[in-house]
């Protein structure tokens, strides 16, 4: 299991680590973190990640992308959406966390399917296309090999979700216990879901 | 709020990043990331962090201390333990998640006090003393200025129940609000806990 993390200035470290807890512990898991230029990635929690540069990334089974307040200035980044396509292009399955969907909606990744996002930043990431079928009451929303999931902590869940389909819920249950954590394996019960007519 | 994380290699990431998502967001909050010999510190799941060495460290609010694999060699490394409780003596607030707490237990941090840890590693951490009292049900425990969480994702209730102590329960609730996480606010409600008679 190749699990590939992308990560930028200004990333949402629990989008990341969340569903690492769970997804580096799969068998033969490894993970390695990319960012578009290589070396250190910083953020708000004051962490500095020590990471590859895209170019040098092989194709992999898992690609995670989180959100966090650098998505803002990467939604109009060009050369950084190409990059984008081109990782996705080489993964099996894409989960993104959070406003981590406002960068896959901008390079039309999306296009056509379902997907969900952060709550409070709704409108924001919706805005990028109108050719998503976003949701507006869902923990996580799958379509084909895109998982999609709500804010931060919502990617626990999902990642948990993505083990299911692929070990079974026994062992998601398992992997749920071992960090004690009370996971909720219904992507459509949504707590925090927009309470509008959408 | 001058927050300092004590890392080394092995340690669990959510212990760190699950308490931070909250603890980072307090008003005028700064995180600083420490290891014994600063540089990079990394984990099984393939982070590498950059660090301060310890004697750079100042006083601070509030020192967090992760579990994790690492703590296995630290339980018996006098100069880290020596180098711990000076760390410790210049913090006002003290929160370990999981196993975090064998290494306060072995530098006699926690004699006298109530205290709980991972319930997996339940009997390997409560080892190290019996000087302590150890709660077999409780996501988390409150001492004095020493907060201890059960395994992993306890700590980012503990997170909130010490911004709840320190702001007030509506804070709490906004915080957890914020990332889309399901609280646990009662300290005593453990899922997790050990069903023994202990």
């Amino acid at each position: 299991m190749r699990i590939h993390v992308l990560l930028f200035n200004g990333f949402e470290a629990l989008d990341v680590i969340g569903p690492l807890t769970f997804l580096a512990s799969l068998p033969e898991a490894d993970v390695i973190y990319y960012s578009c230029r290589g070396g250190l990635v910083s953020n708000q929690q004051g962490l500095s990640i020590l990471t590859e540069p895209f170019r040098v990334a092989s194709a992999c089974d898992v690609l995670l992308i989180p959100g966090g307040r650098g998505t803002r200035d990467l939604v109009s980044d060009k050369n950084f959406l190409m990059n984008l396509k081109d990782l996705v292009n080489r993964s099996t399955y894409l989960l993104s966390v959070c406003t981590g969907s406002a960068l896959l909606a901008c390079a039309g990744l999306l296009d056509g399917k379902s997907a969900t996002t952060n709550k409070k930043a709704y409108d924001w990431v919706t805005s990028f296309s109108k050719a998503v079928d976003w949701k507006p009451c869902a923990r996580w929303v799958v379509d084909g090999h895109i998982y999609t999931s709500s804010g931060v902590s919502a990617g626990m869940d999902m990642a948990l979700g993505f083990i299911a389909d692929q070990y079974g819920q026994t062992y998601a249950d398992e992997c749920a216990q071992r960090a004690e954590y009370h996971w909720n394996p219904n992507s459509d019960q949504d707590a925090f879901a927009i309470l509008t007519d959408k």
